[in-house]
């Protein structure tokens, strides 16, 4: 049997038990043109959040009754289709649920022999794109920047900072408990790390970056936004990734106060979307696995076990009781 | 005598009797490398409230016991200097006040047979050169572009959408009162215009601009800010220029609610201070000298008389009781 997670409701806040249903059928046959994808895993992404509303977005919101739109990675076990062979791994967008059939459409094969599965979803999936991107094409980092990230632990923070240091910045990172802290500076290698939870943040930002930041990635909004606004240098680059502090308000979205730092400052605030940047994937893969073989950039999943627990998984990306890349296994 | 407006105390607020002292004193001697300037008009300008905070930003504050800063423009009447003789006319920060010494730093000569004195310390001055600027360095405005502007029948913005409309582009401003408005459209040629102080802001920008638009040059922050980005388009880009809606705020400056939408659009938000573009001023200079004598740029001045109604007229500011760019005639 199929077993997948559909939306029922459209969450206010924080979405609950009765914000999707969980629903079991039978495993669909491929037609001619057509493969059975078996998923193994499913991308857990800030995003998701936002592709549940209905609002004008990049991309459609998920409609009631469909089956959520998640990032994935499984194995072909059957195929009508000249191009999709059986064994073959593949990437794309499989949704929460464990049998898909489908054209091909989204998908693309990934080597299973050159990384384990999980990270196809993470740092050679989505989120490490969407760091690659952000930090080089909308960043525009250089030699000697000061570079400021939030969500550092997370999937996209920790290769944005990764990166910039690999590229010659002085890289900050703001994460949520010391453990994560820890992990920011000794693992990845980061000059310094803010303790959101913890501390004084504004106090410790000027003393990590006393003459300020030339570029801040910004993950989460709200405060912290706030706070690096007031701390950009001259012609500093913000690169707006998400706002995962606000995705969950019942409240109006709390905007930047501090926006006419960049006037002062002539700052430049961008949005950015990663599928803008997919005719250079490839490139952007070919850099990142070199850098991962050469230990130069490292890259951690947290993967809970079971379809089931979608909920309660995914629920962990906005509490935060996670370290890295959240993944969850839906096999078998 | 000279009579001089100085910085008595910092506002709280819209500045009120406490906090310019207007004081009278003798007319200075200019010492040799050095000339005396009779001011003729005084620019009165937004960001004059924020050069009276005690806060970072682009330039340094007033302090409090100096003459209040000011662009100006004015006529040598006595001199010891080799490069400035009697009878030459210099634009520059000459602060509120009648007669001054100088070395000539921050004045230049301009030509007072080609434009009356008040353009030039407007259309021909920084708010003009504020709008040539922002509107083609950071708005990077193309032929075909909807390009959105507040203040619309200001100093700035009037140039800025008469600008936009030379390059090709349809052009909407946003004013106060049906009055500006008329001047917008049928004087300065927009195609469109909202009152935002009457009528419904959101349902005539959206009937105005059904497809949405590519620049918005604000001058205005606060809750314009937060229309404009709900309808910008895909890559638009929006010039900060100023937020004279928050200037004399004494509760924290609202930011942009709708900030997110620069990363479902891919936008950029971009400040800008004029004087960055200084090396490029004669060519700004030469090129709207050229549409002015064109018929294509038309400038207006409000011109109020007299020092003592400094206060009183530079309130017209924030009031909107102005049309045009705001000048003070401080000669007598």
């Amino acid at each position: 049997m199929n077993k997948q997670i559909k939306l029922a409701k459209r969450p206010v806040g924080m979405p609950d038990e009765s914000t999707w249903t969980f629903e079991t059928s039978a495993i669909p046959s491929p037609k001619e043109g057509e493969f059975l994808l078996k998923q193994e895993y499913i991308s857990l992404d800030p995003a998701m959040r936002g592709w549940m509303n209905d609002a004008k977005s990049y991309i459609p919101p998920v409609q009631i009754g469909e089956v959520m739109r998640a990032g994935s990675i499984g194995t072909v076990i059957e195929s009508k289709h000249p191009e999709f062979k059986v064994g073959d791994v593949l990437s794309g967008w499989g949704g929460v649920q464990q049998y898909l059939v489908s054209t091909g459409q989204g998908f693309f094969k990934v080597d299973a022999n050159l990384a384990p599965m999980p990270v196809y979803i993470g740092t050679l999936g989505m989120p490490g794109m969407t760091a690659y991107f952000g930090i080089l094409e909308v960043g525009k980092i250089k030699e000697g920047d000061v570079v400021l990230v939030s969500g550092a632990a997370g999937a996209v923070g920790s290769v944005v900072g990764q990166i910039a240091k690999i590229k010659g910045c002085t890289v900050i990172g703001i994460a949520g408990g010391p453990e994560k802290c820890k992990y920011v500076t000794e693992t990845l290698g980061f000059d310094g790390a803010i303790d959101y939870k913890n501390g004084d943040m504004k106090k410790e930002l000027r003393a990590l970056c006393p003459k300020g930041i030339d570029v801040y990635f910004d993950n989460v909004g709200g405060e912290i936004l706030d706070l690096a606004l007031t701390r950009i240098r001259r012609d500093a680059r913000i690169v707006i990734c998400g706002a995962i502090s606000q995705y969950n308000n019942t409240t109006p979205i709390k905007g930047p106060s501090n926006y006419l730092s960049l006037l002062v400052n002539r700052g430049t605030m961008q949005g950015m979307v990663v599928m803008d940047y997919a005719p250079n994937f490839g490139k952007a893969a070919m850099d990142m696995g070199t850098w991962m073989a050469q230990g130069k950039l490292k890259s951690r999943e947290d993967i809970y076990d079971g379809i089931e627990n979608f909920r309660e998984t995914f629920t962990r990306l906005f509490t935060g009781e996670k370290m890295g890349k959240l993944v969850l296994k839906v096999s078998e």
